[in-house]
């Protein structure tokens, strides 16, 4: 491993500049369209709808089992814009960069980044550097936009949930959240827990094709989790959640962990996971087309939306007991993404 | 003055980051796409080509004469996109707020950018907000990426100059750089001396009205100075560039400072000017254009593009000598945006 560092020189629009974007940027990004280094990108458009997203990730570690900073930055915007019912079509990179990074460990975030644009089919078109002296930052932030196109006739937002629909989550709670937080606190897991950092866009692409029309909301449960998330939904479309307790999936490690440090996995971040709102008489073909991807193959129905207060979100017991779930509050977890 | 400040659950993504996003957000930035705060902004789309382009601000202070963080991360970013002759459409907005920002301050850069948004008729659509622990970043990083749309026969690059292109540069060089630097070295320079950040989307425009097909090539040089870019353009165009000295630009008070600092005007940052390659015998008319605007009312010819090394420029002195001008290389200036 070389110990060259990124420099404030770097950051200048000079020489160093031009060196780091042709040594790292355009290296492993490479496409056209990015290495024409012009001020914007062009791109063609098919017409129709754009979606557009942003994200800044700050998490710390940098480096963590199942992922690094720069997957999450490509997975998360890709999920921001699936969300909405596009199709990723091209991401901006916007790097802060703190003097002294490892040239090796930007590299490794870049090829990183580079593997997971391929893998979901997405281009980075257009980036910018920037260095902030040593002590001003922290390793490395990372910016990514996004644009998607969304095809005639969907139409997927949080205000569209509807009484009777069913709330179908796409798999386990809290892994990408515990990952950190171990991680962070030097804490050592049994077996293998890692984040789930992935995109959706594909599980959602299957999802509008098999049942278009009866996918009313797509979210992600990132930072604030499900328990928020469910919050949001329940408050935009006017209406209750009722959740069932013995449906929510958790492995047995975020469980442990979750009783360990006092958490709650409702609450916890998830990067490759996503709550849908189906009709409640297409809950089971959602669940065959959701099973029948890698991303969803452990989905399952945990609730529904009921008339009653807009925005409660209650949590239903097998021996009949409720709790009320509110957003979460007064609870930092910075960095988690 | 309160003295409330940034914590880091107004980034956890629960109750507190909801408070900031509508006491804050909403309140000065209000639209309705932003105000749906989905995961994605969904737009409307006129067919055609799109723009698309992301810029980082780190400036230090963040607060200087002529403007703020705020105002430069609306006017870079629209810039960028009106150096491809795109129309300027919509902006995301991403934050990295340090622990203990005070509101205030945060709220002041907002309300700028909101000021900014409604003068040059753009909306910002999605935002993201992270916070950073004390320490681990540095009040407040801004990340703006833009979506433009560009005009059927609109084709502008700077690969595009040509042999006898003529060089106009819309106004004085390094008043944005020298305003930061003498702010951050503490020096009181003379007169009113201010950041020159200013949007040139409508002076782009009215170019692109009255001379169709003859503007080849438009480029912002802020970070690496004119200089730098001129080198970009020489170096993708193929070509060499002749610049005239005694027709460069630069306020006395910006002289005054590089003569102190031992600075050189054709290396430092602008904000508010562009290049534009105009074919030679449409020169003057570009320039009647220009002087039209109130961003372009100083333009003036520097020099023209002349067969010869590729990526070569030529600074001429009126007694008959010649310097050749090499991109910025180990003068970190760092955050001047």
């Amino acid at each position: 491993m070389s110990e060259k560092m990124i420099l404030l020189d770097h950051g200048s629009g000079g020489l160093a500049s031009q060196e780091l974007i042709s040594e790292v940027f355009i290296k492993h990004l490479d496409n056209p369209i990015l290495n024409s280094l012009e001020d914007s990108a062009i791109l063609e458009n098919p017409g129709g709808r754009l979606a557009f997203t942003t994200d800044s990730y700050v998490v710390d570690p940098i480096f963590f089992p199942g992922g690094d900073i720069g997957k999450l930055a490509v997975h998360g915007t890709i999920n921001d814009l699936a969300m909405r019912g596009a199709r990723p079509h091209a991401l901006s990179l916007g790097l802060i960069l703190e003097e002294g990074l490892l040239f090796d460990e930007l590299e490794r975030v870049i090829i990183s980044i580079a593997e997971a644009c391929r893998e979901a089919g997405v281009y980075v078109v257009t980036g910018d550097t920037k260095v902030v002296p040593k002590g001003k930052g922290d390793k490395i932030f990372i910016n990514t936009s996004g644009i998607g196109f969304v095809e005639e006739g969907v139409d997927i937002s949080s205000k569209y949930a509807k009484e009777g629909d069913v709330v179908i989550l796409s798999g386990t709670m809290g892994d990408h959240g515990i990952t950190i937080m171990t991680r962070r606190a030097g804490i050592a897991l049994q077996g293998d827990l890692k984040s789930d950092t992935m995109p959706l866009h594909r599980m959602v692409a299957a999802l509008l094709k098999g049942l278009p029309g009866d996918i009313h909301t797509l979210r992600d449960p990132t930072r604030g989790g499900v328990a928020s998330t469910l919050n949001e939904i329940a408050e935009n479309s006017g209406l209750s959640i009722e959740i069932d307790n013995e449906a929510l999936p958790v492995r047995p490690q975020v469980n442990a962990a979750c009783e360990l440090l006092g958490l709650e996995p409702l609450y916890l971040a998830n990067e490759g996971k996503c709550l849908v709102i189906v009709s409640g008489n297409k809950a089971d073909e959602a669940l065959r087309i959701m099973h029948g991807t890698p991303e969803g193959k452990e989905a399952v129905v945990i609730g529904k939306l009921v008339a009653g207060k807009a925005g409660r979100v209650v949590i239903r017991t097998p021996v009949g007991g409720a709790r009320v779930v509110t957003p979460l509050h007064g609870m930092p977890l910075p960095r988690i993404c």
